[in-house]
């Protein structure tokens, strides 16, 4: 019940410097498709609490007298029941609106056919939306590769036949290809030979390298001039603010029509540019964008806030469905992750969407091979229990890499909020992209793209392979390969060169990573730390390789590794490491582990992977106990109250609730005591988003809760419409109205916006079952009562201001409610 | 808050009639191993709510005066803080309890280094648990396994080299063994052979059909005859019984050591005399008492009720797990199906556990197979768009079924309880035994086993299948094989034997399974379910191959059916029959889509079982809400809240609590104005489990709540061990004692057994959103309020009670609190 108009300073934390029109882009953005249901949409029945009660007798409501029960201003009065920006909703109010609204269009559809078949399309709408979500999400992803694949190709060349075909797709018509030579074809001419006419020499590899680092700083330029110019919330990754929302706060415009639009072009644009950044988390943004925007054709989902989170919680799902062709894990990933309220009938439908999504993206078919998954791994060799050693290795890794990240990343991000650094956005974006387009031109596997990159880590040696990781020394005895699995061999010269380029390029991606998550571009982080540990894996991996081929006949090794067996998949120590990495960084478990079953599609690895993920978020948690998301939530000021965390200190409600001792007491409104004057003033000389009423000053008996904003909304409304409404009316919350003054004015009737049913604890309840209570029912606030008496007020705020306070962190650094 | 003492009346409910001596049978069951806490453990501080509140100083507990305000009693009294039998427990106080432990033992790390290990230890027992739950879980599984396969076997035959070999064990040794001819050998002999020397003739049939029958009814006899000897509990499936435990109530001894060497035993004999069950069901109440009884061993899980709970909802998924060999499927059964309070870390551990105990299954091997799954397929011509359409007719047959049978079944168990067949439980076992064998015995598809039967379903015809039904006709052209998968063909006699044969089995195993299962043996629906559901969908399959090869020039087959192709897969459609089946009497859905998945490893398939599923849930939810989880939940009369479904009526939480309207007024305790007499008469006079303990009657203003439990424990405790307390001494549950006669006896202090943040609703609040908060918090009971005055209260009973009258059912249908 803080300040309300926290709307200037909070757009600050909101990822763009307040010096410029920020609150002008905010408005384009924002400007026709809110997130929250816009105000001019009239309200489903504000005083919902009041209907049903038929045997409470629901009585006048403002304006109408007790013989005019449903006035229909009621019906009409606008911004009744909705909620400013930057504001936490409240979940039992908007939950107890739709029930109401189902009730109704049950009762009705007794009557007719068309009440009937109005229910019968209200109870499938929920499916249809999915099946939208799921079709628009799959193809908006599908587009996105297809196009990032092109743009990231056109840094090094371009198709002659046409500059919209990619690498790939131009080579594709030129029929003397062969197996070994498939990405060579006079078709596709880098840019030193459309150039200089020659593809050779040292003169070709520098007009490569310029043209290479001149579009990557073209892409990173447009990418983020677009995000500023036209969609400020289009940046960053977008899951701290997804999951914010998601847990019942207003950001709105943050998933309009024009973030999406621009993340959707950004997002290729900043891929593209090869800065360590990936698609796999702003999709997610993409796909709850398109739920969002889907909601707004079914009233059920457009006037409720709580029935669209639910939405929302099946749209991240869709999210990774499309990122790693992984639907089960992306419903997972909804549940464990991103959503804050998962009712099990949002389990089944983020289910039906993540696989709508994800079949539609196969039959666009942008990784041209049928397959569903993102990085397809085939192993050949199982794995042995000592084996485990090294995973956990990995694990340890993982966890170390992930809680250092976490904190230099959220370190530069505060240098970059605090300092002027974060004053120019563009010329950021530039330097970061140019030095990265410097240092990972000269190494090949800083230059391909970040899936790539692990596509080919995680890939097993076979005897075909002419990668320069499958460098292995040429044995001349019969020891071949079974099947197309290949004996552990020798490394040779190829794989010497590779082993000390991804060294480099694991200490590069380390450190360029930290300051790009964060910038004003579309970023996600699930493929950069997917990189960094497989690099890592792979290199240990092959290490393994080497000390089991040299050493055979180590106790260690002995027995299940001997020498011309395949006993060591390098492959699988990099997606082990992968692994590790992004659960350090994330902190995701059992979803984590499904992905990755999924890409394998074998039971057989899972072990590995546990072990790795699991050692990784041990570590991890013992050195800073929040994810990436949370950091960011908790940098940015959200009113995030994580579900996952217990409350451990033993406070009461007594030592949060405001007032505190020293403060004034609470602001109370009397139940039919005062004047609107009286109101006014008491409304006008402080910023409580809320008052509760007492049916007394003396008694302090607790009748209900009305909300700042019915308030005036109702009064003013009053005023204009309503006859004989002046500052001396009697404001009136009771049913029936005392005995007056026949000749004063008419009273204000304000029972109708009253909350009848506010939530109290007692000021001796543990403040562990308080936050309890605010997070599986959504609470926005609750009183506190002792023996029957109002005592103060608990906020949400007021909680994550005190749990800040225990852990010794700024309280004021909760800035919203 | 009402009757208190329901236990001889609630004996009846639990499966077995009250005519005999099922009294003691309890006791046996749950002498040493109660489910709850036993009553000699000292609670962990009764009065927790106190103690953490540094700030209100926590005052004097009985016994003490406030000069000693951690009086040892405190610590001790027995009793205090635990629950009755068949009560429901208090989640919000359990939980609390538990993280005032964690607290407790936080604090006390940092000042020792045992301290510390304690620390340590304490964090890692829920995972070294969940490590033990899986091993103890994955080996009784496949003892059973291995026990049931061998009795089977039994049936029909026996191993001259050694009678503990089952039929394929005992043909392993003999060398001679080619592939067609596995099953034959010398050393099994059936009972024919063994007898009259012959295998053949009809005499040899005789003794072979007698012999079936007599192992048919000794297993079932010895079945029931152990189940009622010695663990009532451990009949039937255990689901039921198992949701309404983690929904919080008490059946002690239902998970106890006794119901799991009895359930074991009784699982492997019921299994295999022949009657139409399976062992899955019952395998995860196998795996729940393993984790109750591992529980002991640590003190954390066995003192705290919601901390067992969290183990037992991981132990679900660990028999889910074990069953099918499907451990995601399993963790997703739990968190849809069965559990109620599934926090995210239980996700996690869950996880685990269901991993390690599939692991452990697959190294006992009881399949044979190095498998993980319980039936593997893997078919070779995917599916086309077409036959969708019959398999949402599958979906359709299978919510049918589903709702029919949950009908019958509930309808013939309600027969069951109400009449006198319910005295001879013995008798309809082993008449139900009788009629089984003897219709099952002539035809071979009903004489397998369910999970044979299923294996043999779901299998695609292979070139070398010598089974029944791939008998088709042999093409003489070159219309042969592409690898293993075989072109469509047309059915010869052998395959019309397999479908009248079918046909007749379906019929049987309909019927049999509604009067199967709800017997006094271990029954699980999963097997008989699914196989209805494969029979089914075989035949369907069948059809449609028969009918796309005589018509492939039809138009809608034209185009992806041409002659020789391999279009149509039979065990396919078995497959979604089966899902469809096992849907619609369960309602289960991403669970059963992802255990399939598990089944065949591709995602290829999810789309028909999804639009199978899906179709059954439907159906059978138009025909009845409830699954035959919630039906014999319901006709048990558990108080179970349903958390899926919306409470959709629009009462008030006034119209629900007592007292009504024309009762007396509540009994509430004063907190000051009373003596022990008054209280003890009141305590008699009323039945209610708890009472609420107001500033005065006239004032009505709620300072707490009280448990008649912890009240009579320690006024009982009180008057035998503190000097001076007589029934004129004053109960005080004020902190400060009133000025009071000097000469008087001591008054009697109470505050610290007081509640002091009992929950409240105002009487306007909707009763839906007060259902939401018993469901989401687990509350036992919550007061009612108007304006600060104490109106009522609400349990759970009496929401239970008004919902059954709403839905126009019996309310006193509703046996427990």
């Amino acid at each position: 019940m803080e300040n309300a108009g926290f709307r200037s300073g909070s757009i600050d934390s909101l990822h763009h410097p307040s010096e410029d029109d920020d609150d002008e882009m905010v408005d384009i953005a924002g400007a026709t498709l809110d997130f929250s249901a816009t105000e001019d949409d009239p309200p489903l029945g504000s005083g919902s609490y009041e209907e049903p009660g038929s045997s409470s007798g629901a009585a006048g409501m403002n304006g109408g007298g007790p013989s005019k029960p449903l006035d229909p201003l009621e019906e009409t009065l606008p911004g009744l029941g909705t909620y400013e920006d930057f504001n936490t909703i409240d979940w039992v109010r908007e939950k107890s609106k739709d029930r109401e609204r189902h009730r109704e269009i049950t009762n009705k559809s007794k009557q007719s056919t068309m009440a009937l078949l109005h229910s019968v399309s209200d109870a499938f709408s929920g499916w249809l939306l999915m099946l939208l979500v799921g079709l628009m999400s799959g193809a908006l992803a599908g587009g996105i590769d297809i196009a990032a694949h092109w743009l990231t190709d056109m840094k090094e060349g371009i198709c002659l036949v046409g500059f919209w075909f990619n690498h790939e797709h131009c080579c594709w018509t030129y029929n003397e290809t062969t197996f070994q030579e498939r990405d060579r074809c006079p078709q596709w001419q880098s840019w030193a030979e459309l150039i200089t006419g020659t593809a050779e020499g040292p003169f070709a590899y520098i007009v490569n390298y310029m043209m290479y680092i001149f579009w990557a700083l073209l892409f990173a330029f447009l990418a983020v001039a677009l995000v500023r110019a036209f969609a400020p919330y289009a940046c960053g990754s977008g899951i701290p603010e997804i999951k914010t929302i998601l847990s019942g706060f207003i950001i709105r415009g943050y998933l309009g029509k024009w973030t999406l639009i621009i993340k959707t072009i950004t997002l290729v644009l900043a891929v593209s540019s090869g800065l360590s950044l990936g698609k796999e988390g702003p999709l997610v943004h993409v796909a709850c964008c398109c739920a969002n925007i889907l909601c707004h054709l079914f009233t059920k989902y457009r006037k409720n806030e709580a029935k669209r989170r639910e939405v929302l919680s099946a749209a991240a799902a869709v999210g990774v469905s499309v990122a790693f062709g992984a639907p089960i894990g992306g419903v997972l990933f909804s549940l464990e992750e991103v959503s804050y309220y998962f009712p099990l009938k949002t389990l089944w439908r983020s289910f039906f969407a993540a696989l709508v999504a994800a079949f539609t993206l196969r039959s666009i078919n942008p990784f041209g091979n049928s397959r569903l998954v993102l990085f397809y791994v085939e192993f050949h060799a199982p794995w042995h229990l000592v084996e485990l050693a090294p995973f956990i290795l990995l694990g340890i890794f993982g966890g170390l890499w992930g809680a250092l990240f976490i904190r230099a990343n959220i370190a530069w991000c505060r240098r970059r909020k605090t300092t002027r650094l974060g004053h120019y956005p563009v010329t950021e974006v530039l330097v970061v992209a140019a030095i990265t387009a410097i240092i990972a031109f000269p190494n090949s596997y800083t230059r391909m793209s970040g899936a790539e990159l692990i596509a080919e880590l995680f890939n097993d040696c076979s005897l075909l392979d002419s990668s320069q990781l499958c460098g292995y020394k040429q044995l001349n005895n019969t020891q071949t390969a079974v099947g197309n699995s290949l004996a552990d061999r020798p490394a040779g010269v190829g794989l010497y060169t590779a082993l000390w380029q991804l060294a480099l390029a694991l200490i590069f991606k380390i450190v360029i990573t930290v300051i790009t998550f964060g910038m004003k571009v579309p970023s996600g982080l699930f493929i950069p730390s997917m990189a960094v540990g497989a690099i890592a894996g792979r290199l240990l991996g092959v290490g393994m390789e080497q000390l089991a081929y040299y050493n055979h006949d180590w106790f260690i090794f002995k027995g299940w590794c001997s020498p011309g067996a395949d006993c060591i998949t390098p492959g699988l120590y990099a997606m082990v490491g992968a692994a590790a990495c992004l659960g350090g960084v994330t902190r995701m478990t059992v979803s984590l582990v499904v992905i990755m079953f999924e890409l394998t599609g074998g039971l057989e690895y899972i072990v590995p992977l546990m072990a790795a993920t699991m050692t990784s978020k041990w570590v991890a948690d013992a050195l800073g106990r929040e994810g990436i998301y949370e950091a960011h939530i908790r940098l940015n000021g959200y009113p995030f109250l994580e579900a996952k965390e217990e409350f451990e200190h033993s406070s009461l409600a007594v030592d949060v609730m405001r007032p505190r001792r020293s403060d004034p007491a609470l602001a109370v409104l009397t139940q039919e005591s005062m004047t609107v004057g009286e109101v006014e003033t008491l409304v006008e000389s402080t910023h409580y988003s809320g008052f509760p009423v007492v049916v007394s000053q003396e008694s302090q008996r607790l009748v209900g809760f009305v909300l700042r904003r019915d308030l005036l909304i109702s009064i003013d409304n009053a005023r204009k419409r309503q006859e004989g409404i002046v500052s001396a009316s009697q404001v009136l919350f009771t049913e029936h109205a005392p005995a007056q003054d026949p000749d004063g004015p008419p009273p204000l009737r304000l029972r109708g916006i009253l909350d009848l049913s506010p939530f109290t604890v007692t000021d001796h309840t543990p403040m562990d079952i308080t936050v309890d209570i605010f997070r599986k029912l959504g609470l926005r606030q609750c009183l506190v009562t002792h023996n029957g008496r109002l005592l103060g007020i608990i906020t949400k705020k007021d909680i994550l201001k005190h749990m800040a306070h225990i852990a010794n962190r700024d309280p004021d650094s909760i800035l919203f409610n």
